[in-house]
């Protein structure tokens, strides 16, 4: 119950803050939703791993980090906790919308290639730095996994949106912020790059194919 | 005596950098302000528990990490700290007035709601990196908290002011930045916030529900 | 083969996010580019020593941290990732092309002395924060070494490219930012002060010249 | 005789990130200053204990944690680290050069506490984070004090200059920033406030009064 609670919270705070500043345009954007996941990390990985995200969630299940069953939940949790901060945000921002994101032709191949890089970025840095057994009680899980988001937002967020999490795609989409039409783009990307980002860390990492005591 | 001093001085330098950045409108406001709350907390982390913020102390209150007599004199401390501050930053800025936010009809509500999600992340960052025992000597916990600050002051700071924190709140009406007249809404939501923190925390982890071992 | 593996990924993800960033003029790319090698740096450097830089490679071969097979290695991954990674931000960014950086006169040794000197700091940075037996189990050495590559893009980006690395300079070249004519100037200066740092890393820490335990 | 060393390579990079940030007026230059002194002080924190800061020597000998002849010897080699950093960043943006920084009437008091405040905040954190008993091998403490230049810089740098240094205040005259004739109150409001902050760390922490064990 707990861990599904961390989820949900780390999850919601991600996409509200993603909702008002995305939507309002601010230059900080990327500085404020990279350092809002870190400090959720922070907070909630002692309980849940911080997950906040499918593709992570997935990346977890191919790893051996999480089982099946949590694995549901925690998306479940996540996709939850994304809808309820797009409502949020939409009750506060009341007026203020952007013209959502949509890609025709090759921008379609484009945005695929653009989530489905720094989702793997981000799984991989996530699986490395949270689930190994090199360095189990180091400090710095949350600033790597929160900069990898800061950077790939910079990076690529006016091409694709950035999302590299499906809740937060979703989320961005109830809110207006990305087409609905195009959202299975970021879904399959992020899916695909998360359980490609688990079976890499596996074949990098063959001493770590024994059951994880990582929490989750 | 020594931790309302270390409370006096993170209280005062948070809310002195938050009267001159907002008021002379600096683009980097958020981050100086996140960041000099970060250095404070860890500065001072080890002396009084770093809280500079009244809502932190009711969150650490109902947590059980603080005697009510000690909660008491933190707040009367973070109170003094940020009205010296407000007087010494416009003591600096003489001159430079910038109009005080104020609210109408259904901005009371969305700042409420703003100031409450916020000031909650807060205390539930503060509480899980701060004070759990399942990461007793981490050295995240400063950045984490600085973080939830400065991601907070990008993503809600043009819609409820982004204090988060009564004695900010408090200072910045003392600096003319937020009117007297709705000060209230931010004391109201923070503390609030603070208590439902601090009991989510204990619901969440039962294991800590005995007497704390940290400082305060 | 693992740590070859490594070193590409995270070799890739430096120069495409530095592609993206400056071909599209974004005001944040310094940051994303600092924190990007960070999020990389503590998500391989258990398992290569993360060094995505031959001039840091060079630094660690005369400091006695990696052999001269491992090496040589190395660097042909590095530049095979930035390789790569131009190749990759161009089908990106079709289309979008700034005009490339080149040097006449005077500016070609302002290049060279801010490559130079920006390049030494990166090296002396990672040799003492990564490979010190000063501080084995630190959590810091990511954030010290992307904070030096952040700082020096913003302080000589305009002057000389900002590349510090020899991978980053030929990927850079690759996309069309540096001209290939004028790239001589980076991977001289470069390749010399990484072997410069290396040289006075072993000066001022003659306890550190027996073979070190590190990684690589 | 490699403490000197690292007090030197220190203290250019600070000095000389400044020169170029400044007079080139650079948006992100807060950001790149606060973080290149990070980066330096984790590289550096082994050899020399990281001061790069006259004001800060001042405010470890009165803490008992640097003798009084390597203090000495730390402020002369750190104010020819600052004049040898202006003299490069002279020599790199010939041509550029922005109106010195000077005060008249009220503004020498405002620059005096301006530059007193930040540089007692900046001197009580690095007493805190990187001399006290309390943490002896935490990763946070060039974050903290990176952080405060930052904070510092982003604050009072329009008011003061915000050197909070006098090696950079020397720097930055050399380099036709700040004007010799109004140099005076940075070097003694840097120096006091040093001290200060010396004496308020022993008063705070008693405990701490016999020598300390610390590194320099």
């Amino acid at each position: 119950m707990r861990r599904y609670a961390a989820e949900f919270v780390g999850t919601f705070f991600l996409i509200f803050t993603i909702g008002i500043t995305v939507t309002s345009a601010n230059a900080l954007a990327p500085i404020a939703i990279g350092v809002v996941l870190m400090a959720m990390v922070y907070a909630g990985g002692h309980v849940s791993g911080a997950h906040f995200n499918p593709a992570v969630t997935v990346a977890a299940l191919v790893r051996g980090a999480v089982s099946p069953g949590t694995a549901a939940g925690y998306v479940v949790v996540q996709v939850l906790g994304g809808v309820v901060a797009a409502g949020t945000a939409r009750l506060v921002l009341r007026g203020a919308k952007p013209e959502a994101l949509t890609f025709t032709g090759r921008e379609f191949a484009v945005a695929f290639a653009a989530e489905a890089l720094f989702t793997f970025a981000l799984a991989y840095v996530v699986l490395n730095v949270a689930t190994s057994r090199s360095h189990p009680d180091n400090s710095f899980y949350g600033l790597a996994i929160g900069g990898t988001v800061l950077a790939g937002a910079v990076t690529v967020g006016g091409i694709s949106g950035g999302a590299f999490n499906p809740a937060v795609a979703i989320g961005a989409a109830a809110m207006g912020l990305i087409s609905w039409s195009v959202i299975w783009v970021h879904l399959l990307a992020e899916i695909l790059a998360g359980a490609l980002a688990g079976a890499v860390f596996l074949a990098l990492n063959p001493a770590e194919r024994s059951p994880s005591a990582v929490a989750g």
